[in-house]
């Protein structure tokens, strides 16, 4: 399956940067689920383009649901959830079509389309085809809640100002996470806070950009959820992590520092509080490809986006030689800012997907 | 769908660590492929445990092709490998069934499989399961290697000491893999081949274990591999990858490193020279999710293996009271080396599926 | 997969037949293709209700294409079909709301959404969504007529009035084929036709409905498309075929009449001219679910639609209570040959995916 | 998916009629089911060919279960059956290899895996691939057993003799459904079951074939199983009756009979009595692709087996040129008597994977 994802939550996505909408049908929803619209509202609002850290591309990105919704409640039938295009300048990219721009999907689609792709602003491939994805998973994040299960995620590197780490203490955690779903800039610590707004900024003014380490958490998915092969939950979601933009590592509890440990340093005892628990949670909360009951903990990065204004070496694809690109339109100096919601969204999904899937066996 | 990935190559994997039989069923090979059981075999030994860095259960570990297979070639047919369990010793782990060990899958699957998992070896979530998939990636490797496209892997790290990368100038990376195709020991610096091996040694006399971070390269994959959403090739590897016991981080390119620099550092420059390519290849050869027709570049972080023989806190499943546990048993002291060729395998299976998936939508 | 069917052309439905719009989203499509929006418009007009044979309740059906369509070709990315529902009375429905009509899905709805449904015009479940079905099809049929496959449909049996069979002999039976691409009404015998409209008339002026059966053709299909196990020719598209509403039947070749017949009666003798031919085409161009190269020979029976005038016996949903039940709104005396350009639709779309995973194996 | 069907419950299916095994994989079945081996045998025993009225080929058809099950429950991991090929004479086939049978995959096969197909004893396309479909079946039954759901099959129809058939009353409806558990040749009516017998056996003397249809019964089945589109009930499970070998159609309910009736004659009214019901059950128990809580009543015809004595034209696979066929080897005169198991194990492996699919969504 190519742009369609999920066992028993589907989710389709399509569109273009600048093509007449952009959308999802979003299918295996129960019927009878009553839809915070103005939780869409707030999660689309985290995704928004604000201020001087991002593009000046401002898009009204409202949600309408057209299908499988009905008086308030989900009808058990396929959501499909449309945004227009609005604000596009389609003729800032029409020129330098044919130059290559580094580190972009430029050159992939010529190849894989033959030619075809809809060029304007990145066509599928645009950080825009985000949007829906968030408005869908603000419906799974809803239905999360309900079950006690929360996702929040928040920028703990950016070009190496560090924030904050979750806390392993429980009621630190949840504190964190309660502070996380009102911030629109994601960083816990107020002066990294600061100190990360104003890198972006110095990036954007030298035309140039920064990327970044999220951290997600995962808090109160209950043990058992996720398959030995090959529909691991570490595998479920870094599938959907993947399918995100500019994401290049995906990696779980203690991630690539495991290298530096031997085993008895990094294994998480076992013991006993009301339920089962680790002292450490190294393994972030999954071993053999399932959750344990602790919380899940996720790092991705999100590198530097391509798009920057300073001049660069590339070809055209016409001629195969070598020019000089300098980047017009209206870009993002970083989006780690933005992606984070977009994460949120696609681990609510990726959950909630294989929730369905715990609970179809669990109740035979 | 839990045990069995793919959209055009499906593999199905089945097997307990002391069932009677461990395999897979390969569906989607063209009929008519002549199978080189030899490599099988190659493949076969270099996963296998040896000496005194791995465990001491010696496994024939002989590959039956029990269907889809017919006078030296694939009948077209769902190609069935089978393996037989033969130096089990089942008693090792009754005794400790409800001591649940620490970082493994024990209280997972508890939870999971209501106490009604096969416990014995680890069961499904053995590293056993690997071995049928050892068998099916050499397959897939001789229909790659004919199409010029290979791929290998080597310890980059282990427990801190350092092997030399792949190079980036294509003589030298060609000459790399040709050695690690060879190399039982994956490592491509002989100094630090010895310094691992003494240390997995070390970890061993002491009871202790060991991990590191495997890199791993394909090479001459062709541009226009993937797929933008949901399917991009970063997320249909580290699907894959995931699914492999003991990794815990997948990254590519420059992978985490991206968060400590500027878009302009890191932005791969197109040039022409007989083909279209990047001067250099922070990208590890995917844009868009999208191969460019660089090489593919992938770190996999292998954690230390969790049964350790040293005494650790851990509580009883049933009675969920504290004990000491110490494991018996044989175990490896680190499977980096043995999961290398597990890597290639899962690679080569992922890479040959959406090949498969790029011929379709070429020849309409 | 509940709303998309298919493995390398999927196609998700999606809308309510008061809903905003239905529509579906088409995947899998390779770039380049041209589309004739023109032969969009003549299949929708062929399922348009017209005249006293039809409701009254007349759609424009305007055909959006939102993503996957620039400049005249498919991108390569999905291609979303958006049609508006403009010509809805929703009044009719709420009133009868808890009177479940019999035959119809009403029942089966409120227990299955516990209420959540979209109850007016039938929701999820009305007729209504096979337009996007037939505008998908269009497409599929465009490519397919590319490579020389024709498909056809016509209404051999209406409430026992029967039409003239498709011609075994090939020049015959392409004249059929090319009759049928332009009749609004899809019989091939005149008298027949005019015989079948006023049995329809006459249903309509009791307030009354009728069935009948369908013969599909799919000419020119290469020998080698569908698959032993569970894919095959017969499985995938009896599949579609039953996702139409109202269909209750579909055979293949001589269907049901297999059980008057001895093998020695019934087995196609092969012979050669200029291709391998079969002197009989018993089994409808189909063998051990793989086509045969002969024409692919296809009944489906359409039941009475259950929407009639009569009064009927039923119960009110919520109180079991007997009531009698008048339909009122706008309904079909018959829809078999509006059906029609539904089946030629869905025929297509599921040759074309077999046909594109045929193309797979073939290239690698 | 070629070999794997199934959402919930996969199902994967391999082996080759004179290859080492034949067997399958199920995937999907929660833990904790105790198998009852003795039902499996049993149904494997309807299977089996015996005395005149079926091949002289007879198989032990010792079933294996070699994955997924442990200490006699289902351990929730993927369950492997293996059925071993014991009773083959390869060489009848060999020298008859490029004489297209009649009717019979041969030349499909040929054109489809380019000549490598195993071609003895009709390989992959055999109705012995049916055997580990029984065995996998009778597991469903088990579990649909429990939940009061039951199956069951009988020949209504065999060459123009009839059966009685299922009543509408249900305490018959039950009384026949019991009986035709314990009955190895599924016929209600002793006379009929006589007539039918000797039919077979007439067919055999005189080196032909016959066939018939089969009447299905799916008894309490829960109201709300079956999807809208594409997985209507009766999609899903003609995919899997159009797998089986032989069967060329499919119907539910009145099926091609509806093109004889009004809507006013065929509708079932609806009445209440401890449950919702009709009052006639036309539409099959399903309405909307979803059941309605009535018995799922379904016709499938089997075609005389295509291997018969008498001699054949065909043609030479190489040469093309016109060649007489006399089939040699051993084969069923009919398979209807046999085929009827494999109808309930497919109905049942289809209804559980629909059950469980509901139950996801019903707890979420």
């Amino acid at each position: 399956m190519k742009n369609t994802f999920g066992n028993l939550l589907q989710i389709t996505l399509f569109g273009e940067s600048h093509g007449a909408a952009i959308g999802c049908v979003i299918d295996g929803l129960p019927a009878g689920i009553a839809i915070d619209e103005d939780l869409i509202k707030k999660q689309m609002e985290k995704r928004k383009a604000k201020g001087r850290i991002s593009t000046q591309r401002h898009e009204a990105d409202e949600v309408h649901i057209v299908s499988g919704y009905f008086n308030g409640y989900t009808t058990g039938t396929p959501i499909t959830i449309l945004i227009e295009n609005t604000n596009t300048r389609s003729k800032d990219y029409t020129k330098t079509r044919y130059r290559l721009r580094p580190s972009h999907a430029d050159y992939c689609a010529e190849v894989k389309y033959n030619g075809y792709q809809d060029y304007r602003g990145g066509g599928h491939f645009s950080g825009r085809l985000t949007a829906p994805l968030v408005a869908a998973g603000a419906i799974a994040i809803q239905i999360l809640k309900q079950k006690g299960i929360e996702i929040a995620t928040h920028i703990e590197n950016l070009h190496g100002i560090c924030d904050t780490p979750f806390h392993h203490e429980e009621t630190m955690l949840t504190q964190q996470i309660n502070k996380l779903h009102e911030l629109e800039f994601a960083v816990l610590d107020d002066n990294a806070a600061q100190a990360m707004h104003s890198c972006i900024e110095d990036a954007a003014k030298q035309g140039d950009s920064v990327g970044g380490i999220l951290e997600s958490c995962i808090y109160n998915l209950p043990c058992g959820i996720g398959e030995p092969f090959f529909d691991s939950l570490e595998s479920h979601l870094s599938h959907l992590l993947f399918s995100i933009p500019a994401i290049k590592g995906v990696s779980f509890g203690l991630g690539f520092d495991f290298a530096k440990h031997y085993g008895s340093e990094v294994n998480d005892a076992l013991y006993f509080d009301t339920k089962v628990k680790t002292k450490t949670n190294n393994n972030g909360g999954i071993n053999g490809g399932i959750s344990n009951g602790m919380p899940i903990l996720i790092h991705t990065v999100v590198k530097p986006t391509p798009s920057i204004y300073k001049q660069q070496d590339t070809i055209d694809a016409k001629t195969k030689e070598a020019v000089k690109l300098v980047i017009e339109g209206r870009h993002d100096p970083a989006i780690i800012h933005r992606a984070r919601v977009v994460v949120d969204s696609v681990l609510a999904l990726g959950v909630l997907d294989l929730l369905l899937e715990k609970e179809a066996a669990s109740h035979l």
